[in-house]
C-alpha cells in the first residue's frame, strides 16, 4: 500500500490497470476494476476475473475488510443494481459503509444506466461519474456496443503486403506476416467473443480459427485458451465442407446461412459438428449481415467479434457500415497487381466515393507494421 | 566560433550540416561541407553552393584566412585533385598549410578515388578517411550511384490509399494525399536531377512535372525552382501529345522511345518542344530501361532521378532491379479492389516470388503517412 497521497486520476488509473487483467477472461461480462482508498492510502483492490465469479467491487471489499468503512471506491464501471449471478454491487458498497464512489462510466445498458448511481445516492453516498471515462470505454468496446447498439464491436484484422494484397491470385497466403504479428492476432482472438469469417476463406485455407495457447505468449495462456471464441462462418449457399477442420476443434462453429436450404444438407453439416443458423436473406440474396450481428449480440452475448476474412466479406461489412476498427498487419513485401485485394468495394468508381479512415496508431511488430484505423 | 573542445565526430557532423545546405542547388555536383579547426576552435567553414562556384574547401579556406595554417580540415568528401571548373581542392589545402585532413568518404568515382588523399599525403599532410562515412554517403546517393554504377539513384514516389491503390479505375487520382504530402513531393523533385514518368501518366494527368516555388515552403524557393529537373517521359510508341502541358514548361523534356519511329512524328514532337531520344528496344520491344538510365547518367549527369509514374512502369523498373528507394505517401482512405494497383508485377504468381522490402522509416505527414522503403 502506498503512503503517498495520490490524485483521483491516479487511483482510477490503477482501477483501469486492474480491470485490464480481465481482458481475456471476463467474457461475456465487461472488464472492471475497483480500488478502495482511505486517508490517502489504498486499503483494497480487485477486478472481475471470470463470469459467474464475484464482481470487482466485491473482490475489493473483501480485500479491504473493515477498512472499507468510510473509504472512497474508484470503479471503472457503474456498480450494478440488479441481482444477477452475484448480488448487486451497489448494495454491497452501501453495506460496507463506503463514503464515496467515483465511477468512470455509467452502465452502457440504457435500461439500467444510472440505477446503480441512484441506489448509492439514495443511501447517502456521494457519487462522481466520468473520471477517465474515455479510457474506461476503451476497455470494453464490445460490451458497450452490445448494450448500447445491440450488436458486437467488429474488429477487422487483415494481413497484407505493402501494396495492399492479402493473398496471391491462387489464394496462397501463408505467411505474409511474421510470427510476432501472428502472436498478436492470437491475442486479438483471445479478447474476442467470436471470430467471423467467410466460407471461401475456410474452404481455401481450411483454417481452424482457434486460440492456440502456445502462440499467445502469455503466462496464463492455457487458462485463456480453455475458452474458444465462437466461430461464425458466413455461408449463404451452405458450401462449408463437412470435412472442414474448424468443425473438429474444441468450441462451437455457427454456420450463418439464409432460409430455404435443403434440410438434408443442413442435417449433414449439423452431424459434422456445425450449428446452422438460417437468417432471412438480404436484398442481394446473401446473409443479412446486420441481422447476423444482431443475433450474435442478443442470442450469443458476443461483445467483440474479430472479422478474419477475404475481400468480399470484408468489403460487404465495410460497405454496410458494420466495421468499427481495423487492425492491418502490413508486411514489408510486394505481391503485385495480380494478387488479391484487401477490400472488394464494387460500385466505388470516383474519388468522391472513397472511404475515409482515421488512422489511430502505427507501430512496428517484429519486421511487420500494425496499422490501427477506423472508418472516419 | 565555439570555445568548447569538440570531438572529431562533432566537427564532421557540422560539416555534414553545411553540406546539406546545398541539397537543392549543387546539382550535378555533390553536396559537400568543410570545417577548419585549430586549437579546438572552428576557424572557418564552407559548403559547395552551386556548380561552377567554389568547392566547400575553398569557401572554408577563405573564411579562415591565415588561421588555416596548421588547422585540421573536416571534409565530407575526398578533396578533388583534378582541374575542373575550379582548381583542385587538394592543392588549395596544401597551399594553405593545413596540417591534417579528415575525410568522411573517398571520391566515389573509381577512376579518381584516392588521388586527392594521395596528393595530400605526398605533401606531408596527415589524412584520415571514413569518419561518419555512412552519413556522408546518405547525402549524395545520386552522385555516388552515377560515379560508381554509371546510373542515377532512382527514387520511386507514389501516392496511395491504405489498400494500395494509386487511382480510380478511370484514372482519377487528384488528390489522394493532402497538401503536406504534396509539398514533400515538390521537395523530392527539387533535390532530383530528373523526373521520370511513363507516357500514360502524362496523357491521363497532363501533369507538368515541374518544381513550383510556391509549393516548396522553403525560404529560397524561387532560387531553387529556377533550375527545373529534366523531365523524362518513357514513351516506347511515341504517343506523347504535342499539346502536353509539360512541353510548354520551363526546362527540358526528354522523350525516351525506341528506334524506328517515323521521322515526321518525331519532328512534330521536337517542334512542340520535346527532345526525342531513340534507344535500342529491350526484349519486349519497349524502351530498355537500363540503357535509358545509363544514358541519363553518362550524357545528362543525372544524380537522383524521381520516378513518378503508374503501375506498369513502376513494376517494370522494380522488376528490372532499377529502383533504389521508395517513398510511399499513404492516405487514410480506401479506394477498393477495382482501383488501380501500385505495381503491375506480371508473372508474380507464388508467395515465394514476392518482392521483399526493407522499411526504413514511417512517419506522419499531415493526415497522411510516408513510408520509406527499399528492395531488400
Amino acid at each position: 500500500m502506498s503512503a503517498v497521497v495520490r490524485s483521483p486520476e491516479r487511483w482510477m488509473a490503477r482501477a483501469l490497470v486492474l480491470a485490464r487483467r480481465g481482458l481475456y477472461t471476463t467474457d461475456p461480462n465487461p472488464r472492471v476494476g475497483c480500488v478502495l482508498v482511505k486517508d490517502g492510502r489504498r486499503v483494497g483492490e480487485g477486478w472481475h476475473q471470470r463470469a459467474g465469479e464475484p464482481h470487482a467491487e466485491v473482490h475489493a471489499l473483501r480485500d479491504a475488510g473493515e477498512a472499507a468503512r468510510g473509504a472512497t471506491a474508484y470503479v471503472t464501471l457503474e456498480p450494478c443494481s440488479h441481482h444477477g449471478r452475484t448480488g448487486p454491487c451497489a448494495e454491497a458498497l452501501v453495506e460496507a459503509g463506503v463514503a464515496k464512489v467515483v465511477v468512470a462510466m455509467r452502465d452502457p445498458n440504457p435500461l439500467v444506466a444510472g440505477n446503480g448511481v441512484a441506489r448509492l445516492r439514495a443511501a447517502g453516498i456521494e457519487v462522481e461519474v466520468g473520471l477517465l471515462e474515455a479510457q474506461a470505454r476503451a476497455l470494453n468496446p464490445g460490451f458497450i456496443s452490445r448494450m448500447a447498439e445491440g450488436r458486437p464491436f467488429v474488429r477487422l484484422k487483415m494481413a497484407m503486403s505493402l501494396d495492399g494484397r492479402t493473398a496471391m491470385r491462387s489464394g496462397e497466403s501463408q505467411w505474409i506476416t511474421g510470427p510476432r504479428a501472428r502472436c498478436q492476432v492470437q491475442r486479438l482472438r483471445a479478447r474476442s467473443s467470436a471470430v467471423i469469417t467467410g466460407v471461401e476463406s475456410v474452404i481455401f485455407d481450411n483454417s481452424r480459427l482457434t486460440l492456440r495457447a502456445d502462440q499467445l505468449e502469455l503466462p496464463d495462456a492455457e487458462a485463456i485458451a480453455a475458452r474458444q471464441p465462437l466461430r461464425v462462418v458466413v455461408d449463404s449457399r451452405l458450401r462449408l465442407p463437412e470435412a472442414a477442420a474448424c468443425l473438429r476443434e474444441p468450441g462451437r462453429t455457427l454456420v450463418a446461412t439464409v432460409d430455404g436450404h435443403d434440410a438434408e444438407r443442413r442435417a449433414r453439416l449439423e452431424a459434422a459438428g456445425a450449428e446452422v443458423l438460417a437468417l432471412p436473406a438480404g436484398e442481394d440474396g446473401r446473409v443479412d449481415l446486420a441481422a447476423l450481428l444482431a443475433h450474435l449480440a442478443e442470442r450469443e452475448a458476443i461483445n467483440e467479434a474479430l472479422l478474419e476474412t477475404g475481400a468480399t466479406l470484408a468489403g460487404a461489412m465495410l460497405d454496410a457500415g458494420l466495421v468499427d476498427e481495423m487492425q492491418l498487419f502490413v508486411a514489408p513485401t510486394l505481391l503485385g497487381g495480380e494478387a488479391r485485394p484487401l477490400f472488394a468495394l464494387p460500385g466505388l468508381e470516383t474519388m468522391a466515393e472513397r472511404k475515409p479512415l482515421e488512422i489511430l496508431d502505427i507501430r512496428a511488430v517484429g519486421r511487420d507494421w500494425r496499422i490501427t484505423a477506423r472508418p472516419a
